[in-house]
């Protein structure tokens, strides 16, 4: 089925387009009154694992706002469960995995999924999107970083001090190294299977990447994140990585196999741009706070992300961050529109 | 009184010294148990403002850890409540304000506090301090910076998405730039009083810099530091200015006024001291979790952190963030003493 509408597509490959795609992180979620109507008859992960609910949440950004993607509901967590872990939801808190990760033992026990079949529903959620989208837009697929994915393991949820993990690849970088090779592959196997069920592009989260000194975040996130990509890259769609917090390390982070880096609002797009534009394309990076603000407010500050990039194709336009669940969609469908429309200035008439 | 000790006076002004000086953020805390006895008997606020037991606590981590500054016992909301805001402990968040700032009215009537009657006990817990030191180590005062302490007054209290602030600075930026002002002269007369009581140097405390994009950062942060140190900077104490999370405008921060910049663990020594290094000195960066580990890894990070800013004068070693309260002391002791000795090897021989 041939896509109308392959702006991202193309963007990733750095490739001349009329103006630059727009999605947005977490746009299928709760600032939308349709996905919270949805949300209060049945519980996150429930929709998580009900293709048609997922399909459902996953498209409504696309017809609300006009998003140039649809990117797949669906959590991070559920290749850890996949493994083995216990998911539960707790009140307030999210997800958290009631017996996190302690010794050689727990990592021993994880089994290697089969997401045929441990994560079926997650195929079924793209292949229904696919078939529903007819074309519209491409899907996205994703998952977590490897070192993301170890921190909720050993942390059982997100934390405040993130000493578990912390004492883990100081104390025992040996099994820290084991866990993560497990993820990356278990990872690889996920996305590859996304991929064949119809995604169109993926991207990777590294939430937890600005936690670790330089020299950890080599060692202990971008290793598995090369190791990662590498082993999807031969399946042909782009990959974006989003290493959130990440500031540093750019000349390495060109070179991680990623097709574009995603990066947030602290980070100057002409800065990124000329450490690594020549070689990827830049996702990115309207502070999600803005959103707060009135849409004469909204649309300045887009149109100084714009300039920020500056003329040229390869600049996919996100936040730095996922969009806040109190946000009003008005905003956001006059942020998208904006865009559209302001950044056809910035490409050139073909 | 003569200092005994004025190894970190020498390093905020990059005078030769024969080793390293070390102090710890929130040094006088929790991780400590002498200070939890104290803890138990009083709440935070009283702790604060009864300068007997704020001078005991101060004094605490030179007796038992070694070192080699005394960070006066106080926190960084004692301002906003100086100009009129009420501050209560709430169970399990820390301070808050009941009535966060929220209107122009709201502005107006905060009041321009008087230090030397409104925060008395701060000057008379640094007296009392600096008699029992006795000379031993220097005293350091504090406050927050003026976006950390607009960031509470607006908030009421730390936050998830910081809603309230951002949509003050961009809806009305005016009344933004009117509080900052205000804050910004508070903190002033405040932390000059501070040095007249016998803080040897200030800190100035800009824990959520890190929340803005770097035009941001310049307009609503940089801008009011260097008002507040400007009017401070005749009292000839050196100042250290900690932006946390700020890894952009070094060449802006060594133009600030500060004598010293203390930055994170996300940043490398090598890079801040080319960056800025011929102009201020430079604090810091162990990743406060490398505390968690064993005694030799502690030692092996830390002399990373020596090795990372290199051989030379104008260094204060200290951790990226406060101290965790669940560290062992013990920890505390072995990385104090081990910079103690190993820093020797990275200043000349006079």
């Amino acid at each position: 089925m041939k896509l109308q509408n392959d702006l991202i597509i193309k963007a990733c490959k750095r490739l001349p387009t009329e103006r630059t795609p727009i999605w947005i992180m977490r746009q299928a979620g709760r600032y939308l009154p349709e996905y919270r109507a949805i949300r209060r008859k049945h519980d996150f992960l429930t929709m998580c694992k009900t293709p048609e609910l997922s399909a459902e949440v996953t498209i409504q950004p696309v017809d609300i706002v006009g998003v140039d993607a649809a990117i797949i509901f669906s959590d991070i967590l559920v290749i850890p469960e996949a493994m083995g872990m216990e998911l539960k939801i707790s009140e307030g808190r999210g997800p958290v995995f009631s017996h996190p990760v302690q010794s050689e033992d727990d990592v021993k026990k994880l089994k290697t999924p089969d997401p045929e079949k441990d994560l079926k529903y997650v195929m079924d959620a793209i292949s229904l999107t696919k078939n529903e989208l007819n074309g519209r837009v491409p899907v996205i697929g994703f998952a977590g970083a490897p070192w993301t994915i170890l921190t909720y393991m050993v942390e059982g949820h997100g934390s405040k001090y993130f000493s578990k993990v912390k004492k883990l690849i100081y104390e025992n970088p040996e099994l820290a190294h084991e866990l993560l090779e497990k993820i990356a592959d278990a990872t690889a196997d996920y996305l590859s299977a996304q991929i064949e069920a119809g995604a169109n592009l993926v991207q990777v989260f590294d939430t937890w990447a600005g936690l670790l000194s330089p020299r950890d975040y080599r060692v202990f996130a971008l290793r598995y994140v090369q190791q990662l990509i590498s082993k999807i890259k031969r399946r042909g769609a782009p990959v974006i990585y989003f290493p959130k917090g990440v500031h540093y390390l750019f000349h390495e982070l060109k070179e991680c196999g990623a097709d574009a880096i995603s990066v947030d609002w602290t980070i100057e797009l002409t800065k990124v741009r000329r450490k690594i534009g020549d070689k990827v394309a830049v996702q990115g990076n309207l502070d999600p706070t803005v959103l707060y603000a009135d849409p004469s407010f909204i649309k300045r500050e887009a149109r100084k992300v714009l300039e920020s990039y500056g003329k040229g194709d390869g600049h996919i336009f996100n936040l730095g961050h996922g969009i806040l669940p109190d946000i009003d969609p008005e905003n956001v469908k006059e942020l998208v529109s904006y865009v559209k429309e302001e950044s056809v200035k910035f490409h050139s008439k073909k």
